[in-house]
């Protein structure tokens, strides 16, 4: 393909795009494919000989758009929002584009340096001080892992040097909330501190932290002869955005060297507002932080913001400098392969600085503002209902909800609230993602799409009411 | 920004990465910025208020351009290729535009589907058997590290579900030829083996791994008490192109449970010709394989194909269900975050459906024999020239060359190389990166670029000569 048809092709490819995100709100929200439906639909071999333009579009909608869950929708509460700014998906474009590849500091000096002004940007938006240094990396399961090595390697003095974790005599303890997002249990595995060392540290009945509970399990370790390492605090659980009270464990933490990582990979957008900044205090005494302005900030996915205190320490953990990869311009600029774990690296910086360019920083404040005001509001209506009970508290953008008809409990009321769910995602008119909290089943309903008004989350409600009649 | 904003802006990026392309030809390869360049021409702090898309766009070509090295240029012998064919770009702004995530299969069916479909094409075309299957991971890097993880959880029996590889009684060890890839190393390092737990086997004349010293190594570690755990194989190193035999590798581990990863980031693609399959022989007894359709077949950064035999077992080491990520669908689907580190996923499918599609098997094969062709080229006529010597074999598309004038040899010699090396880049006609070999500093000419062609490599070649002049 030469330029020529790169441009008729991608003219339509942008009208393509443009037509779907203004008639994404006719669009059901989860697709109503069944399993194998769109692989049943695609040839079994690759095509040998080239196919025309129009038949690949013309697949894009018969054979792909029913597989898809459209997660920009007015009507998306799944999950956590994975937003894709208009102004942002530009910036992606042009990375694309572009097809340039980080490993080096010389590979493509903009790619460097734009992502060093930028994460900075970043920093000041959320309020933290110029100790904080930041990168980019794909999704915070990367940037939770990165963390955990780089607790893993501090304590041992780095011991990857030398016989590595498996030469340590006495195991290393990694603790996080039990509501912690299951990326913090994955990534100790995979770090290799094992199942038996990690600990699920109680949490009190806004589902944060117990803090006094983390320090007696951090006594409890020493005594029984092992090493904590590292505790993951979380802003913003998954299940009901529950806040871990940053402050309180890092004076449990002071002084003993452990690790305190933050993953507020999706609530920590929420700290561009100064209002919202007192649910992370003491964040300032963390040694690492996750965020994906992927998430709710607007960025188009994947885009995770990496922030630490002590960037040579994770140089030291990540380095490596073969001679195929040296710069001629080493020691005087910053070598992003040595702060993660891939060496490849797209040009994910633009995407932020078309964003924060074409929007504005007090745009983004004003739309973050305006989900916490949704969130509000449904949880009073659910809760001013008959019949419906919000279960945890609404810190940020999340109501948990339940309904709970007279004389249901237990498995019985477990079924009808997953089939409820069911039932709105089923109709297309919402998407809702059903979680376990306190051992029974409950919905949240997770605002963050950018096109999200206020009839959007009303007609939410009256689906789910619907749902239940 | 609304649809109609994004369609006017939406063409004019087309527009612009349309004529970049179009033009690259009269840019200089490597960008020509000091460190710092770009960083004191972007403000310190973020805009408060929207800019306008002519700024933005005005910005790029003032600040960004000027910073990048053109990995698209048809002078680019670099490094290794990172294709990004505009039939691929197409497929990855798609993506961009729909924005959707892949975490769960429910959560977008079709992205997970066109990936196991697209996989799969991936592995007929470069003709291995059906007892293999794929995903796309980010870079080999983190593919590499899956490997090794894996290959640690299969010797200890799955030690992650208990204390962790801290658990271990005797040392794992792992190996590869002292020319495996630098991501290798780091790979074992994180997932916690140790420096000293990993072996730089010895390598014959060609550059590839010698079967009876990895043998003698295996046994060395065996009297010791330590316990040999994988092997990482490379087809196409990236100092050389040196294959490893893995074929009598894969002797060597029969029946011994030592995990047979094999790193084919780069030559992989050449396996889409049947005369190239020759080189990786064996490659059907390896556990994984790994192979980047974003450097040689075309596919925009980032995708890397990660191929293994036993998906079950990379499920068990990967998985985590919690309850607010459980699909309806379960069981009946892949839930490909259980095959990776990331639980947030990109459709990066697409890139490779409009790639295959739009360009079409023959296609592709067609453009790596003509690199294949180019190298051996400029491998004949180097080796023809006085005073210049082609230093490694040539197997596939990248030729490794010293200028060795009369009287110099050693640090002298060195510091020619390196200087012409760097003078050829200064100069903004083609880009090369100079390696070591045997201790010496060569220079790489990497082939791979989509629009090089033989005049391009002929240019490139009096640079060259120009620059020892």
């Amino acid at each position: 393909m030469n330029s020529d048809e790169f441009r008729k092709a991608g003219y339509r490819i942008i009208d393509w795009i443009a037509d779907y995100r203004a008639g994404i709100e006719a669009r059901p929200v989860m697709a109503k494919t069944a399993p194998g439906d769109v692989k049943a639909m695609l040839p079994a071999s690759p095509p040998q000989q080239p196919e025309s333009f129009d038949a690949i579009l013309a697949d894009l909608d018969r054979v792909v758009m029913p597989g898809i869950t459209n997660w920009q929708h007015p009507r998306f509460f799944g999950y956590f929002p994975a937003n894709a700014l208009l102004s942002s998906v530009l910036g992606d474009c042009v990375s694309t584009g572009l097809g340039v590849n980080g490993l080096a500091w010389q590979a493509s000096p903009a790619l460097t340096e734009v992502e060093e002004v930028v994460t900075d940007w970043l920093r000041q938006m959320l309020g933290l001080s110029e100790a904080w240094s930041g990168v980019i990396n794909d999704t915070a399961s990367t940037s939770t892992l990165v963390a955990l090595l780089c607790a893993r390697e501090r304590r041992t003095e780095y011991g990857l040097a030398r016989g590595g974790l498996q030469a340590e005599a006495k195991p290393l303890v990694v603790y996080a909330s039990a509501h912690a997002h299951s990326s913090v249990d994955k990534a100790a595995l995979l770090a290799g501190f094992g199942k038996d060392n990690i600990r699920h540290v109680a949490f009190d009945e806004r589902y944060g932290m117990r803090a006094d509970a983390l320090a007696q399990a951090i006594a409890d370790d020493r005594a029984a002869g092992r090493v904590p390492c590292a505790v993951v605090a979380t802003t913003g659980t998954t299940t009901t955005t529950a806040l871990d009270p940053v402050a309180e464990i890092a004076r449990v933490l002071a002084g003993t060297g452990i690790w305190l990582h933050v993953d507020a990979a999706m609530a920590g957008s929420a700290m561009v507002l100064e209002e919202c900044r007192p649910l992370w205090a003491g964040v300032e005494r963390a040694d690492s932080i996750v965020l994906n302005p992927h998430k709710w900030l607007g960025a188009i996915f994947d885009c995770s913001l990496y922030l630490v205190r002590d960037p040579e320490h994770l140089v030291r953990v990540m380095s490596t400098n073969p001679a195929y990869l040296q710069s001629t311009a080493a020691g005087a600029v910053t070598t992003y392969r040595d702060w993660g774990i891939a060496l490849g690296r797209r040009f994910r910086a633009l995407k932020l600085w078309t964003l924060i360019h074409l929007d504005g920083v007090d745009a983004i404040r004003a739309r973050i503002a305006r989900d916490l005001d949704h969130a509000r509001w449904l949880a009073g209506v659910v809760a001013a209902t008959p019949g419906w009970r919000v279960v945890a508290p609404v810190p940020l953008q999340t109501v948990c909800v339940r309904h709970e008809p007279p004389g249901l409990d237990g498995e019985a009321l477990d079924a009808h609230t997953r089939a409820w769910c069911d039932r709105v995602n089923a109709s297309g008119v919402a998407y809702l993602t059903a979680a376990v909290l306190d051992g029974r089943w409950m919905v949240r309903v997770a605002m963050g799409a950018p096109t999200t008004e206020r009839r959007h989350v009303e007609e939410t409600w009256r689906a789910m009411q619907d749902a239940v009649a």
